[in-house]
């Protein structure tokens, strides 16, 4: 089957905003071996929405749209697509009820009238429940112009969507499909460039001609995603397997990860395994490190805390990093990095410390210091062990990069 | 005038990548004051985009075809748009000339035949030359059905694309237009819900009819966007000026920015021009906060550092919170959220404190303290307030609303 996916929105029209959920749906899509034949974006105009919606059912057997069921007079999608199908809307009680109770348990008072748009519901659709927002989706499934066509209208925000599709649409799909079936692997790799891991791993894929590979690469991560369909889930999933199999024998202790974790999951799990605990002194990534280990739910089992020791005082009040030490090698040196992992560590008590300094930039760079200058140190009862990388790109950049390549000296502690 | 832009290629339609030069298209065009009213993304098959073609050229004024102009098989731009154009395809001697010439530059041999197919133009357009790549652009200005059209055909990978319209096409439609003038102007609202601001908002920039306002919701943010085009830029101005200046005195302090910056540089700002500094002890945000306060270049102007306290005896090592006070209130607290304030504030000698507790779930819940709530302490030389929150979402979501409110309650004491 194939599928038409319409964002709804001016503001993906101006040059500020654009459409991801489509990426989104087409992964879920694809998965189920529907293609997207078309994307089309139109704005909060209920003329052009009436006519894309039009077309698409023209054309394509699956059409999903996208945003535009709010409760504001912009949100125009269940009136258009009503238009388009030639169907009335009816305003639905259990959806009202639901929105009355959701304002009284905010202790919010007078739902102002233009939110009961959202309980206009088209005639004859299935009302998928939103767990985490106010508009709920619809589900069409029926004849247009004598074709079979499957419509859905979901909300725009993307954790809306994303839950929404995956508990209400995704089964339903499912239904209405042949049964074939489709395996996927993701392996992720740390800290290696695209070019060096793809000249490794190109010769194994390449004999895999009825696998697609695809390099998808980030900042300091490369995620290689594998994908195969078969006439049995068993035969899919042996030959993805295979592969995985291959790339992970040579790539080594570079993959991290073969089953989607992202790094600080495996982090967190090497960490409970060997029952150890971690803190962090961070100086040049401001506590992005310490914030996505503790984006992990669970982490508090074993991520004690940590300082963001921004001003050298701070390094010396919270990390007990000497002034003199400061003073003769520089914040952003190997032997401060060294003495913050030591001191942190000491100071929460955990099995390992990290400290990270660095210049991020955009100014604070010297011809001896340059932006992109970052040093990370593991201290564990063993020693410690410093890293010292020159890291391409923006501040983000730079910070993110720093905070991965943390991540990565203590899985490999860990291993 | 209004435009559509037709992205097209098959690798556009799967979850990996995204067409991203509509955006720096729309960018351009809105300064010549022409709005984008469609996007359509199309694979490399001739039906689907001929159609698509004969679509946008029947709703739109400009229509913009961006990729499918190399060697291929699967370059199909030029063929579909003379089909739906009902135009001849002509090979023109002198790009053909060009290419022999590119290809001897480059010391290569035997020039394949498909590469003829970029020296093929339709019947009476312009050839746009290309300087970064081998495919020329092509620009046709004429009737479709009656009604004047401009047409363009681009090449797809953007440092080719942006090159050649800011060279051959931006003179070009600015000839074709009558003289006109855009004026812009973003508002940007904390912790305020889309529907309240909507209903304060809706009444007064419906009044301003000429004036295009689009809003735009994301976690604890809103933006309004403003728009306009007059006979002169200074007329623009003054009427997105005037709306927004109505919207500013009906919102009233909720409007923290008005032209585009951040809330972490807002605070960044009012804590420089009061020479005021910054320490934050976080629990359940887990270093969010210190992560977006240091995502400012030179933050560390202002912003001192803080602690990640994740276990109680963090709070108490780090913010001097009195273990006691723990054991009575639970670390969740509105006392033990006052206690991190203060006791952050006194260690780091800073002029605000700011101390976050809360339960970022989705584990962790109970009856008396839900998933969502969050206690957030701002400590001063004048006291410590506390603010309480049921914040709705996941994990990711609570705490970046519990980010987003502890900046608000900085940029308010500031004001």
């Amino acid at each position: 089957m194939n599928a038409e996916i319409i964002a709804i929105g001016s503001e993906l029209l101006t040059p500020f905003r654009q459409d991801t959920n489509s990426l989104y749906l087409t992964e879920r899509l694809n998965l189920l071996g529907i293609e997207v034949i078309f994307k089309t974006i139109v704005g909060d105009n209920r003329e052009h929405l009436t006519g894309a919606a039009s077309l698409a059912l023209s054309r394509a057997e699956i059409v999903i749209f996208m945003g535009g069921l709010g409760p504001t007079e912009d949100d125009l999608t269940r009136e258009a697509v009503a238009d388009a199908l030639g169907l009335e809307l009816r305003r639905d009680p259990e959806i009202v009820a639901g929105l009355e109770r959701r304002f009284a348990a905010r202790g919010w008072k007078n739902m102002s009238a233009n939110n009961l748009k959202q309980a206009d519901v088209i005639a004859g659709a299935v009302v998928l429940p939103n767990a985490n927002g106010s508009a709920p989706g619809q589900w069409i499934s029926g004849k247009y112009e004598g074709e079979e066509k499957i419509i859905m209208l979901l909300p725009g925000p993307p954790h809306e969507l994303k839950a929404l599709f995956d508990e209400e649409c995704m089964d339903r799909l499912r239904a209405k499909l042949p049964p074939q079936f489709m395996a996927t692997r993701v392996l992720k790799i740390a800290m290696m460039s695209e070019s060096q891991c793809d000249a490794r791993v190109a010769p194994i894929y390449k004999r895999y001609t009825d696998v697609q590979t695809t390099i998808l690469a980030g900042a300091g991560e490369i995620q290689l995603h594998l994908k195969t369909r078969a006439g049995s889930l068993e035969a899919a999933q042996e030959r993805v397997d295979r592969l995985a199999e291959e790339i992970e024998e040579e790539l080594d202790d570079n993959v991290f990860s073969d089953n989607g974790d992202s790094l600080e999951q495996i982090v967190g799990y090497y960490l409970q395994m060997r029952n150890a605990s971690l803190a962090v002194a961070e100086s040049c990534t401001g506590g992005l490190l310490a914030e996505r280990i503790t984006s992990v739910s669970g982490s508090s089992r074993y991520f004690l805390g940590g300082a963001v020791v921004y001003s050298n005082q701070l390094k010396t009040a919270f990390a007990d990093v000497p002034a003199e030490l400061i003073e003769k090698h520089g914040a952003v040196s190997r032997e401060v990095a060294a003495a913050l992992a030591e001191g942190i560590r000491q100071r929460c008590g955990s099995t390992l410390g990290i400290g990270i300094t660095g210049v991020a930039g955009p100014a604070g760079g010297t011809p001896e210091k340059p932006v992109g200058l970052v040093f990370i140190a593991l201290a564990s009862e063993k020693g410690t062990e410093v890293a010292e990388r020159n890291f391409p790109g923006d501040r983000n950049r730079i910070r993110f990069f720093a905070s991965q390549l943390a991540l990565d000296l203590i899985r490999r502690k860990l291993m």
